[in-house]
């Protein structure tokens, strides 16, 4: 189905180039302050048309908000957003409308329903991630407000490309606003700028791999079992299109750490709990243990490229398919708001679901001294 | 919360060292036949104690059918499973009772819910696996009636040994069910045998690394965005103990793929959709190919060491942490059966949802000659 | 939550005197014919302002197809309906916004949320049924395509003015949708309108009852215990605003019935199971029995009157409550439409939940002679 | 499914001569105090053979406990309860095994799954509704310990039989307790008796009605359109077997009343909010008012008579049906604990849920001094 989440539920709809893309955002809390203009921020860094290096796609992504806010306030009713589609051109994909292009969902859609919508990939365009970057804002504000918890990516890699020399667990963020590629380390960036040139010159495209660091989560949020909050983050992660990946903490890399290594050492700094290394990724037995959330997510390159490669259309006939669309050469780079945002819906879910069973939000450091009591 | 799946919902109970453990299998359809005897191969596979590379923990998992079984058969009613608990030695744990074990549950749980069942990890255990290998039998029984769909997994990885020269996409089965390391490769196993009974000596512990391989999975199951195939399998598989990362396809690798590399180019042959490759791992937009659906899942190493390491108690003591019960020096070996069982659960709720919304589970071939008409 | 259903959904958004109200239906099988012309019938039915009887709000209620449909048929994915606010006169409620209006949702908002949109009762107007409505379109719609079953209301009862002296199993329908009342009695018609002019002229309002049948719903449709098709139905229905009883079948009156008259004898009429009553309302066990399905739901008076009353404010003083906006004598009236709507929903959610478990829908005419073999 | 609620969920499984019956109850907060013994009140409330006027099976109904409660106080993971059913005769039912018999849900549950249990009933047998009580017992416990919620019932009518000269609003509980057919008027018990023994010697039956109200119930309950306190509500006890029908406060009656009648007058009676009346049954536009929360029942009556009846078996072939076992001559009379436990059930699951949107738990009174602020 298209909706997300237990308590904190995100309904998505809309095609690619259909007349608008919405969501409805339902369980939020009321009181939370929202306006127009908050979402501004964090469509603009998922954007098409940001830099020369994305697809050239204009988009406004202007959001209406249709309900569930009053006097700049949420109500605790449904928050609908919506946003019309403006720069469709649907006259690109007319002549595929009837192929399968290779690593695109155009014939798993038409095996499963039959009938489906081809223009611009129709639902199973990235454009639908919009609507998921709208409703993280909401709780990436809620999280900050209620919690203090703050959650940031970045891109690690860019094909073999990865980002080194500085601290993974706590890069320099403003150094990752300030170039368009979410990238860490300031003195890369003008090699990727050539080196994305010279991709997109190429037809070619490349993969990436997204971190995501959620700082301040309190120690108690997560479910045991199935609503592990690892769990979750990564079907949220996974559900993102053109994700082959997720991992939680030291992921794959767990796989050849002896457990002496792999087990984070807890100490009792001044009536404070911290520990020594997070290779749990702030996540033990689904439930969070106090430091930062750290995920990592596996791009695949686009599979929408000016290279022509033979595949067959709905009768069965051979043809070659060249897509002259316009397409990111590596759809890795505005990945990381969208990462972000799954992210923080599925914290937000968690510390209701938490508040629920449990009693309101832990605070961010439970300390020993006034633990909490059975 | 303790449920998982949509239409074919699994809800377990029980802690490691309570009275039992159990599940309750609800919308299952009816007619299909199931007796006692049919868990018995899977449980074993995943059983603690069949080999001396796993916990020395005896358990008989005899299963009993309490409900929604008559005259062999399922009768579309909730089937609830039981197994008693017998060889639950709780005093190994007393001692640690209120210590935290680094990289064990205990201080996540005691943050969140204050009040917990210490004895063998309670809840936390791996001994609630038991139960979704016992659905996974299931699943995987309807699947192959149904669909001739075959869900199986072998090791692929333990600590920096991988297993190399063999089909990956189609191992040899009997070689993997040949050992007690679920290994592909008949001539590494020896040396596997050797290198765990040094570090079981070592007192330390390794993680590994399993694959699951479903073969023959129609084309059309999943759904798109965020009840995607892929995404629904990274949180069934991300929900078992000790999981740190999960892959679908290429994974990880698809980031250093280029996009002409990546896609997967499909044929006509002779009536039947054929791909050159399958770096998607039978996914795309969600929705599986008709190829095999391919997972691979990270296990980080066992916590459970008999290595002292300091840690802190419940009132912030500092304390030596050794860990004296039966443990596997390496969780990731018994993984596979829970691996699969897990793949097979999401595939047959899947497969259900399809049915729902489609009208009946797609022929195993889609053939072009009679594609379905929209 | 905004949610209802399980494998069809819908999720309705919007204020009464909010920019938009709007809904998403999820889970819509693909192939089915839709068109903004399909809403027109059923949204005038339900319109206010059709008639002197009802509010002289005017809403053109125009829905606008944001998804989900290309080419005139449903793709499969989530569609999703807009309609504009055209008509909201938000002054009507200024004089109120912190009175509690009694019979209103006003004190119980405030109470749980703190913050809320008094403009035209908010989230809590009858407005929202206007989507429950649009959805409903499009279940009769499938439900008709696919097994020919055709869902209908009429007005049994306004005030104590019971509908008698026709077939309450079987009304004329052509007389029911010839008169503003949904009155099976075409001969009642005169008096009821000067019997309503009276009642709006005094001030005051009056209650109604609504009864719905669901003609040709096969047997089998429905899941024991918690998914009962009844169940299911008296959520629908009492969560539509102004209900205070659901009834099935013989309802209430099935309190005084002996158990021998109660049960609905079963005859093989020609390989055809008829029976000789239905007092189950078409439904046994929480399944369908195949005769049709028999709902009556009891609307309470509309709050919103002309007479003055005394109330408190939010500081808790005590106030005098006059209404002197546009609205219903008896919401009753135009609630035979939105009755209709909620259980063409959960009887298409059933439907899709059976064909999930169970297999294709079953026949309209289950034949003993062809009975379906375990 | 067999599974109910959203944050507190019981799953219920079992036959009515399986070897078991059992429930899941998740979602539960820690600490709560949970002890076998807990539930001996209420299950001997409900139990077959306490009183000649009920069905003569014998179950001793002796809860086990096999997870989620350590050291006498739940835990916070999911509580699994067990019953062994003890004194099944499936003989008395071998002779209808093939039959159809009138009222009941042979014939249904074969049109939807063709592979049934007809042991007793089976599934649909109402021995299901025992482990409703005892999830209740857990509900009541959290609900009167949290939010001094009680939740108590009374037997209202039997077949023509109405209970009047009380107050309905507030009974006298002592009385209600003191005889077997949970009526509240004294007097009148001794009628009763022998019209119930005129009844089981003439081998017919008798429907019922059932008033449940919830004390205490602070404002701020529920959730607005379709998760309304009061769909959840009858929901929940249409659910029970033999329900036709559900009322919410003035249920039926409110029809008939003009709405200057209806509405319930609040006034500021020294900071606190009282009410004239209760017409509403204590829930407005889905959300508790802090009123009274009251509901009535319809039970149908028995269809197992001993009366001979014709019908029709699995084959076609018409059958005279004869039921023999032993059966309720009025199920109603021992549905008093199962509708209390189905509302404490909704109630403890709204009041989490609120709980989880809105902060913790509204007071009992609440106070307009002291009024919460947006």
């Amino acid at each position: 189905m298209n909706t997300f989440g237990q308590l904190l539920r995100i309904t998505t709809f809309g095609e690619s180039h259909g007349p608008a893309i919405g969501c409805v955002l339902d369980g939020c809390p009321p009181g939370l302050a929202l306006a127009p203009e908050d979402f501004v921020h964090d469509l603009g860094r998922r954007a098409t048309g940001r830099t020369r290096h994305t697809s050239q796609r204009h988009e406004a992504d202007a959001v209406e908000i249709l309900s569930g806010v009053y006097e700049g306030r949420t109500t605790g009713t449904p928050i609908a957003l919506l946003i019309r589609n403006t720069d469709a051109r649907s006259k690109d994909y007319a002549a595929i409308a009837q192929q399968f292009r290779p690593g695109h969902a155009d014939y798993t859609y038409w095996a499963k329903y039959g009938h489906r919508d081809p223009r611009g990939g129709g639902r199973a365009s990235a454009r639908e991630t919009t609507m998921r970057v709208a409703a993280g804002v909401v709780a990436k504000a809620w999280l900050r407000a209620h919690a203090g918890v703050e959650v940031r990516g970045f891109l690690a890699q860019i094909g073999s490309t990865r980002a080194e020399g500085f601290d993974a667990h706590s890069p320099d963020w403003s150094v990752v606003e300030g170039n368009p590629f979410f990238w860490p380390v300031a003195d890369d960036v003008p090699a990727l700028e050539s080196a994305m040139d010279a991709l997109r010159k190429s037809g070619d495209s490349v993969g990436a791999r997204v971190s995501v660091i959620a700082d301040a989560v309190p120690a108690g949020w997560g479910e045991p079992v199935y609503g592990k909050l690892d769990a979750e983050l990564a079907a949220a992660l996974m559900s993102i299109n053109a994700v082959k990946g997720v991992e939680i903490g030291a992921g794959f890399d767990a796989v050849t750490q002896p457990g002496s290594v792999h087990r984070d050492v807890m100490r009792n700094e001044r009536g404070r709990i911290e520990f020594a290394t997070n290779h749990a990724g702030g996540i033990v037995g689904g439930i969070s243990t106090g430091q930062s959330v750290r995920c990592s997510i596996a791009f695949k390159p686009t599979s929408s490229l000016r290279l022509p490669v033979e595949s067959i259309d709905t009768a069965g006939a051979a043809v070659e398919v060249v897509t002259t669309g316009r397409h990111d050469p590596c759809v890795g780079i505005r990945a990381t708001p969208i990462c972000e945002a799954m992210v923080a819906l599925v914290l937000m879910d968690q510390a209701l679901r938490h508040r629920a069973q449990c009693g309101d939000v832990a605070p961010v450091d439970v300390r020993l001294a006034d633990a909490r009591k059975p």
